[in-house]
């Protein structure tokens, strides 16, 4: 029976639905449906546009919203995330396929973007199965600030080849501009026309639109929603337009045909080269999309009180990418902005995504022959207004005041990434943060410390006034004690003797040492011997549990000439009175 | 003045001999030069031999015992470190010119031994003059252990094929091995016997001869000296028979011409190809060689209470290898068990490495003809019986015992060195640590506390009687709070939360944490929120001062919704009595 019990349980871990789907109630039901309604309203003009951004066929932009919704509310477990296709994705979608030569519009190139959301939600799985998630932790905040920042500014400069009606191409920034001033001489005017007026009044919807709608005395979530709803009418009313004054016939670039009907069934490719070309792309759309997604879902989880579990979420985005490649779709994962829409709409589950997919199921059915004489430059600006708002430089100010290395890791990914695009960019942030770390640990701060007179307590001899002895050395060591700092403290402690004859002691205080590793430990028998032969005693003072049960495994407790001693006021009074020499004040 | 003084301390510190030079006396010199002879003897066979294992010709092992020698008594700091070819830098040597595809015995494999000696002296110095020595501290002690050990068992099975007399080629052990079983038929059945007697002399001269000694009554240091001049004698004996019984007309390998005289003027290749082909062999012998010779050279200073430099050391063992480059020798590095005797035989300052030059100089003018019949075997045999001696299984048992993480890098580095070379083994073995470390503190030790009894202490209750308070939830962070735990962090408070309703306060005791990064500040704001949110306020205990006045620059202090304590305890009795609850024994 246990067993039978625990075998159910883990079958409900994997598979969420089974949990929430048992106790789904009709007015659960209702708001899932209207928040589903809000979101597809939403999704239709940013599926097409990041298809685009993605140099992928309209259609797929759409493909990728059905199916992988479905799948995500099967095995995910945020209640409001909203899946689908993202910018910051889409954007190396068409970095990593770029990569392999392929030219956009092909069927390859196509099949490469299959591919490349089979290997992702491949990669999704594992991490998932095997809880792989910490993975993501090792981008740091500001990196992944640097990247998005770098990110909505090539987006944006990639899409000004729509705005104006020009080719550009190139991966960075730099390259795209240069192709794109060479060639604005050809600018056509009605295309810069349709997207100027476009970015124009999609910032106003965003700046405008909500107040006037409050001050017309709506509720003020209703005027939220009304106000997403803006990209579908600059839909609306630039496809009339376009039909009207026959835009195509002036040279205008439309979406053109949109094939009708729900998605079909694909495959991936199994070529192996292509595979181990496209992995290392795979890994990083997998972990940015995972930290994307994870982020929002738990902001949005706390504000219910709920709690969603960050390896089930990899399985649910392994689902939802698996699902794209076998429906014609592209890498998904959880879009921020949509999601805070759902929230916002009332999503109680994850239905409200499956609900959103019958949304746009029906418009692939219905509505793709109305979006032939849609204007690229159109979606174009709905790209361009959503990304700016992820541009952000005020990071690098707030990390300039708080941490030189944060700075150095936002400043770096961001010019790395304008420059030499995203795939290097955020390998090079991830790297430098790493490399940052370590050499931060490798030179420890160390406080010689010194008793605050009429207490136990020890502080730094440099911020406080404190009694010191002086046959007494105490050093507060600020750090684990690891092969990258071993040499560098016992080459400090050894420097500190030199200039100081009358010691007879040292003991190291180790409150904040919470792992001696053996490069260390035999750094420390190493200091042991060397002071010994120096007529030195080494004493420890407030070991940590699980560092002494550690040491007790070894013979260096039996070596050390000195003693461990539970609390460094304890120290100071079994060694202080040395034949007699009275404590001084450090000041003095 | 003033600055003429400071000029001369600088120019003293770049040029050592400058300082010890000054003070130099007879009594100096005559032990200087006792030790020059003793390691002299101990150095022909030594630098014919690792000339040998590096695949160059005999005279190359020679005159990279010359120049360099010099160099290095004029900018080394250590009195008693004893340069010149190495074993383990003398198989990377080999190694990395493998790599390029050149054949051991051609002019162009010379040229680029002279060539990886420039570039390995121009990176020493590099890393000399930008204070790069903290580079090397990420080579851990289990990494060196591994790659040791394995280097020696390299090192020997490559010597087979001369104690056999066969052909045997590839870099890794199991290449080696299969190619020289593959021609064992092949064995010449005099070179084995001169190489069996040899490796067996050996042997006896390191296990036997100096109990030997001691019985015929001889003082143990010269007994110990004596035994170090087994190699010579053993040179010597199998030179006598080799002539005696034509051993070159019977198919054994010899020596043959060695060129008789002072080492010539060479240059390194200047093409650019070659030194990037170069440049990361470069780098690991040079970091390898540095570590070799670092640590023996502080084991033997500190006997004395003198102090080495280790950025110094760099710019000697740089110029070392320039000077390498520009007399015909190849990579050389500061070697463990000569400069043990150099230092047991006396040597007080480095001129007595200049004296062993002229020592090497003297042999390279008047012995070289007579080195004509030297069976290679012979030499074979000392450089197995050397690196026997560097094997060591039982870092595996230490690390084992205290270690996982230690003994995974150690197993890894042994098992890669062996596999796939020793370039990749100890890259993979250093790549491993830092992963390690990495995983290590991304997912730290927190433990929650309680109030011991009577006192002011606080401690993990899991492993004291404590008393603990149902509306407080006290927590110990043990780690620095960086981007790849922060996230663990945050979860692993808001799991502990979810399963237990009464709580009312979190207080994070922080007397461990030495850092609060940009990501893990961003993590407790987010954590603050949330908390909030729930109705929980968050507090903070013992915030070190660094990580304070970091804190005081951001705007959390003010965001915070509880409060920052000087002591836990303060916290406890400040927030411990909410609505009149009790504080209970944890264990209850």
């Amino acid at each position: 029976m246990a067993s039978g019990k625990a075998r159910a349980r883990s079958i409900r871990q994997f598979v969420p639905i089974l949990e929430w789907g048992s106790d789904y109630r009709k007015d659960t039901l209702i708001s899932d449906l209207v928040a589903a309604l809000i979101v597809t309203i939403m999704l239709i003009p940013q599926s097409l546009a990041y298809a685009l951004l993605a140099g992928l066929p309209a259609e797929m932009g759409l493909y990728a919203s059905i199916l992988p919704l479905v799948a995500y509310a099967i095995f995910g477990t945020s209640r409001a995330l909203a899946v689908g296709p993202v910018a910051v994705v889409s954007l190396m979608t068409a970095a990593a396929i770029g990569n392999l030569g392929l030219e956009q519009g092909t069927s390859d190139y196509a099949l490469a973007a299959i591919t490349l959301a089979f290997l992702s939600g491949a990669i999704l799985l594992v991490m998932g199965v095997f809880r792989l998630g910490f993975l993501a932790n090792f981008l740091s905040h500001p990196v992944i600030a640097g990247f998005i920042t770098a990110s909505g500014l090539l987006i944006a400069a990639s899409q000004m080849k729509h705005i104006l009606g020009v080719d550009a191409h190139g991966h960075a920034l730099f390259d795209r501009l240069a192709t794109l001033i060479g060639n604005v001489g050809e600018t056509n005017l009605i295309t810069l026309a349709v997207g100027a007026a476009s970015i124009a009044f999609l910032f106003w919807v965003r700046k405008g639109l909500k107040p006037l709608l409050l001050s017309l005395g709506l509720a003020p979530r209703l005027a939220d929603i009304l106000a997403k709803a803006g990209p579908v009418l600059a839909v609306a009313v630039t496809t009339l337009l376009s039909v009207a004054f026959d835009f195509q016939g002036k040279g205008v670039s439309i979406v053109g045909d949109v094939p009708q009907g729900l998605p079909p069934l694909t495959a991936p490719s199994f070529d192996l080269e292509i595979w181990g070309q496209l992995l290392g792309s795979a890994l990083l759309i997998s972990i940015i999309g995972f930290v994307e997604s994870i982020s929002v879902a738990q902001t949005l989880a706390a504000k219910k009180k709920q709690r969603i579990t960050p390896d089930q979420e990899l399985v649910g985005l392994g689902a939802s990418n698996i699902a794209a490649a076998m429906s014609g779709g592209y890498p998904v994962t959880g879009g921020f902005a949509r999601s805070v829409v759902n929230f916002d709409a009332g999503a109680e589950t994850p239905a409200a995504g499956a609900f959103t997919a019958v949304g746009i199921a029906l418009a692939a059915l219905l509505l793709t022959p109305l979006l032939y004489f849609l204007p690229t430059a159109t979606l174009a600006a709905t790209i361009i207004v959503a990304v700016l708002s992820l541009v952000d430089f005020g990071i690098l100010k707030r990390t300039w005041t708080y941490s030189k290395a944060d700075f150095a890791a936002v400043a770096a990914t961001i010019l790395l990434t304008l420059t030499f695009g995203v795939e290097l960019g955020v390998s090079a942030g991830v790297v430098l943060s790493i490399v940052l770390f370590l050499y931060k640990t490798s030179r420890p701060h160390i406080a010689e410390i010194g008793l605050v007179p009429g207490t136990e307590h020890f502080r730094n001899i440099d911020r406080h006034k404190v009694l010191t002895h002086p046959q007494l050395l105490s050093l507060r060591l600020d750090e684990n004690l690891y092969f990258a700092n071993a040499r560098f403290i016992e080459d400090y402690i050894l420097d500190r003797l030199a200039h100081d004859q009358p010691i007879k002691h040292v003991v190291l205080n180790c409150p904040a040492v919470n792992a001696i590793d053996l490069s260390a430990l035999e750094s420390l028998e190493e200091l042991n011997r060397r002071l010994f032969d120096m007529g030195i005693k080494l004493h420890l003072s407030e070991v940590k549990g699980p560092v002494m049960d550690r040491l007790q495994r070894t013979h260096f407790l039996d070596e050390l000439h000195g003693q461990v001693f539970l609390s460094h006021y304890g120290a100071m009074r079994a060694l202080g009175p040395v034949d007699g020499t009275k404590p001084k004040l450090a000041a003095e």
